[in-house]
């Protein structure tokens, strides 16, 4: 089952698709938050209330009519991973990781599918970075590899844009991983129930203007979804509606023999085998809505 | 005004001091939402609110049989300083920064006043830092520092607590803050218009057991209040409701010779003048509520 969010006046509202045309879950069903989190927080059953809202027959619309926001638009938490591909680590200068690193997005910096990316006014160090996304279906504390896959609602593709000058102004990187407009999430959420336990062996590339600029396997990660979530709930309480970006394998831009900034106009694309193709262009700061 | 935020059953309120009383805002009238990072973002007036339902002489509970909750349980984003002071920044080895660390918390480490501190099972390493909170009363994005104030609705105390080996494991100090039950925050908001410009000149203390283990003023601080805001909204959109914890001073834990970590039981007060007294005792997580 695919999942999108979609924008709607001044709100979002969930839908489910179903061939090229996407299903309105809260109209079929006024019960169903118009939210995702929401949903998986009140611990709806979305594959029954989306399968009863495919079959009404009702509530349609194309898919390529709808203008498609984050998969969550406010997760609790957007947790992040670095250095998760040991070739992306080392083309940093870093050896193998003994604990993946760990920093934090907030909502602010997410966008939906065909989005604008925002090249900020105040850096040129654009960069992309193709990432799998979790998104947390149940409370998680002190969960243990083994049944921790249960714990995953779905998967949506990410692109974790960085601004490379900010991010590394300081030994921390926050702020750089946190510009407006950067975090590209979706187009849509893949129930785990579709693809491999924990996502495992799906192609993962960034295709930049057209060219393959990073290509990995979900296998390559170091620390995997089950892995990540033992050693995350070990710390925190992950809750429903918790995002968990996994890392990006090598190629990213600032690393290559000349660098490569993303500029006005770029046509950037994270696709993962099974899951989807999320695509969106990059707009320099002062052309962009709301600037 | 000094607000709160207090449980009841399973949701949370927004009161007003008045004395030692607490006037329920929710209860006076409908339409305040009782969520205070919700009323901000409805553009609330809040002072003429708590003005009604003070004049009303209803809706009053004691202060002290309140359970109190971080003043916004559910921030947008939760901004922390790091090496904010010269003095912290100093006993941490480090020159003086061009530009300050920046790290988020995720809500679910927030905890209220009187609530635990928990000290992890995976952890000796537990520190204080106690800290200036600002909360964001307003939308900001590309603000001066000279009208940056505008954009404060107030202040609290606010205690990182902090697993320093955790926080120290890789570069990235994320995962040693976000622990649950480690960031307090209150136990009331002072709104601005009670305090000197920038919430300046105000001693700022952490008290462990009784004894004064930090002073500072926060005339100390390396960015200001205004100068932060200025320096954040170049990057990122701080929206209504959005917290900043304004980094800590010298005397931390793991500075001391020999070390000093929090242990079951201890103590342990943020007091910052004019704004109050932070209070929560620390609780090994095998006898804390939910463990």
């Amino acid at each position: 089952m695919k999942l999108v969010t979609f924008r709607s006046g001044d709100t979002t509202r969930l839908g489910v698709i179903d061939g090229d045309e996407v299903v309105d879950l809260n109209k079929a069903d006024a019960s169903v938050p118009s939210d995702l989190r929401a949903a998986l927080k009140a611990g709806i059953d979305l594959n029954a209330a989306a399968q009863r809202a495919i079959a009404s027959g009702e509530h349609r619309a194309p898919y390529a009519s709808l203008d498609l926001a984050p998969v969550v638009p406010e997760p609790g938490k957007i947790v992040c991973l670095g250095h998760n591909f040991f070739d992306h680590a080392k083309e940093g200068g870093n050896l193998k990781p003994v604990y993946p690193l760990i920093f934090f997005r907030g909502a602010s910096s997410l966008i939906g599918h065909e989005d604008p990316v925002i090249r900020p006014r105040v850096s040129e160090k654009l960069d992309y970075e193709a990432e799998l996304m979790i998104v947390i279906g149940k409370r998680a504390r002190h969960v243990k590899r083994e049944n921790a896959l249960d714990y995953v609602f779905g998967y949506a593709c990410f692109n974790d844009v960085s601004v490379r000058d900010y991010q590394k102004r300081t030994s921390q990187w926050t702020i750089g991983k946190n510009f407006d407009g950067t975090g590209s999430f979706g187009p849509w959420l893949v129930t785990a129930d579709d693809l491999p336990p924990g996502a495992e062996g799906l192609t993962l590339r960034l295709i930049l203007n057209g060219q393959v600029m990073q290509q990995a396997s979900t296998s390559d990660m170091i620390w995997g979804v089950a892995e990540t979530i033992e050693l995350l709930s070990e710390c925190l309480t992950l809750e429903p509606g918790d995002v968990v970006a996994m890392g990006t394998p090598a190629g990213v831009g600032w690393a290559r023999e000349p660098s490569v900034w993303l500029k006005h106009g770029d046509r950037v694309e994270v696709d993962i085998e099974r899951v989807g193709r999320l695509q969106n262009t990059v707009q320099d700061e002062q052309n962009a809505p709301g600037a």
